[in-house]
């Protein structure tokens, strides 16, 4: 194999595949980078694979001969990002004939040898050739990510609820996550743009939807690789077991989550009594100053209505340390009501939307609230409220 | 106590302090911040002191009522950095009439109550009455602290040598650090602005000289504290177990390390037998790309003078890793020689330089290098060459 290519797109491709590579490989070969060398295509493509998330990029080279080889990912990486910029050559001819494992990298700097292993030992990344195929545009999906991920659950024993759960059906996409104390929907619609090709009848019958559970760590990768303003849309194919995300020269495998996704639609209540609306920057700024205290005591945040002077107080006691009240200004509709919550949920909500105001709709103090942004996409955040103490 | 101030001097003032608050108390006022209110100066000073370091600043105010107290310096500063711009209020007097511990921070936000702890329970800063003084401009004391501070030990058990030992002369001050394996001294040569002044003859006799080891950790605190372009001088005060430096509305204390520290001068070769001239820039860049091998194995980097070509080759033998050569030009005197050297401590004195040039000078492969700067300030970093395995 014997190739040339610019510095600064190896750089970026290996930067890409990186986050697939293993930290704590449970073979040799899975802290390596599998390169293939097309001749014909004059092409390299880069893969990385944990058994979970797969990530494979390619980038057109001059390719004098083709061939394959894995090598150390960091180790490479490390190197090829410190190189001054121009090309580099990567040759593994030198040497013995048969079954070389050091390639030599050479730029107008120097010349480093690296040992790597054989691409014989590297692990297909799975594909899906008979399951369903779906296009979603770039943005939408990028938005139905930003929106949702920071609900999956960080505990690695929750399961499925380590994911978020997409539904496909005709009119668009909805993305689901929840740790078990707030819920995040998302829609993002886009009936032009969003079809659904069943190439074979799924197990429940005709019904075109796309209903699968995928890990949020292969989701965060997938969010940051994906560019909003590439016009391409984003392929999914997916089966019972994986689910492939493709697009320009990139491609993201992952496994499912196997497991029942909570039935979250029944959750969100569809009529509410007290509906309250403010400026999202000015709650949220209130919120970060009181969760300094309620950081200290048990992240408790009261809300106390006030419909008559039209203003939501916010207010935290951490009894031995400190408390704080802030007053802000509220559209109000409904009796007043003393509700109280988690600060950080409330936080993490407010902080994925983009709208300058919000809205959060409520019926008692121990029943479901949910907090909208106003005029912008279908977003449906649900917090429980926490029991106040009296 | 009663005073008002803007939000943004309170935070800058609190994050210089907050260094010097002991992350792991040893009682539990030492958590807090003492904040002293003089209504005759319209004056606050803010000090924290983790026993060894101590550091005090002061800023104007409308101070309504003087008085002391302490606070939590960590849950303030969170808190005030959060506020929005403006005029804060801070009170005590509210509640109960005697011993209040509770402080009401009031802004146009909103109100907090800030438990604290009373100031008679906070140690005094360290002074130094009858000491030794001595003036040095800002820019030197940075200078110095900049191109030494790196070479300390990090190893708490090294004692003296987790210090930088700083001497004053009458024509200069004189900054060393070593942790045993390299060396930097630094001499800032200032004698318009340098003066030492002894109140009293000092126990050697009448040297006027300063000769004293300050842990690293007060100078890194002291480096970031000061401003360059400040036109006024710092003033150190010192006696045996203390230091005292005093600039602007800023103090820092802190204690000296006990114990002799190594007679350095010594160590430096006077002559040598081989000198060799490089970019700083390209043979930075080269060494650390090396470095990303060198540090798979054993950190070393060997360099193979080459007179004849006027160039000098850096390389790297990771045994199962891989290797690495990279050739750069360098101006080169002397006979032809291999030496090898820990590829960070090259590194490290090379980033503290900032000339465009360095000077590598050396005798044999088992001797002391000398690395300097081309043209700038007087400053000599040694690094001890390691064996090269043959």
């Amino acid at each position: 194999m014997k190739l040339v290519c610019a510095q600064n797109i190896l750089t970026t491709n290996l930067s890409f595949v990186s986050r697939a590579v293993s930290s704590r490989p449970s073979h040799p070969v899975l802290a390596n980078v599998l390169l293939v060398a097309d001749e014909a295509t004059q092409r390299v493509s880069l893969s990385a694979f944990d058994l979970s998330l797969g990530i494979q990029t390619s980038f057109p080279a001059e390719v004098e001969s083709g061939g394959k080889l894995t090598l150390p990912a960091k180790l490479l990486s490390d190197i090829v990002s410190r190189l001054p910029d121009g090309d580099l050559t990567l040759d593994n001819e030198e040497g013995e004939a048969e079954n070389n494992l050091v390639t030599t990298l050479t730029c107008r700097s120097g010349r480093y040898q690296v040992r790597g292993m054989g691409a014989e030992e590297f692990p297909e990344l799975p594909i899906v050739e008979d399951g369903d195929v779906a296009h979603l545009p770039a943005d939408a999906l990028i938005e139905g990510l930003r929106s949702s991920l920071f609900s999956a659950s960080a505990d690695e024993t929750k399961q499925v609820l380590t994911g978020v759960h997409l539904t496909l059906r005709e009119d668009g996409l909805e993305f689901a996550a929840t740790d078990g104390h707030r819920l995040a929907v998302v829609q993002t619609v886009n009936p032009e743009n969003t079809e659904a090709k069943p190439k074979k009848a799924t197990k429940t019958g005709s019904e075109p939807t796309l209903d699968v559970t995928i890990p949020a760590k292969a989701l965060r990768e997938l969010e940051r690789m994906l560019d909003a303003k590439a016009e391409n849309a984003v392929a999914l194919h997916f089966d019972r077991g994986q689910v492939v995300f493709e697009w320009a020269d990139q491609r993201l495998t992952s496994r499912l989550l196997e497991g029942q996704y909570p039935n979250y639609g029944q959750l969100i209540p569809k009529q509410f009594s007290r509906q309250l609306t403010v400026e999202r920057r000015v709650i949220l700024a209130a919120l970060e100053r009181i969760a300094v205290l309620a950081d200290q005591k048990n992240n408790i945040v009261k809300l106390s209505m006030d419909s008559g002077k039209q203003e939501v107080t916010l207010s935290v006691d951490a009894q031995d340390v400190g408390s704080g009240k802030e007053t802000i200004p509220a559209q109000i509709t409904g009796e007043d009501l003393d509700v109280a919550f988690n600060v950080r949920y409330l936080m993490e909500g407010l902080k994925a939307f983009t709208t300058s105001e919000v809205q959060l709709q409520l019926n008692t103090a121990t029943s479901p609230a949910i907090v909208t942004p106003l005029g912008s996409l279908k977003m449906t955040y649900l917090v429980m409220p926490v029991q106040i103490r009296s």
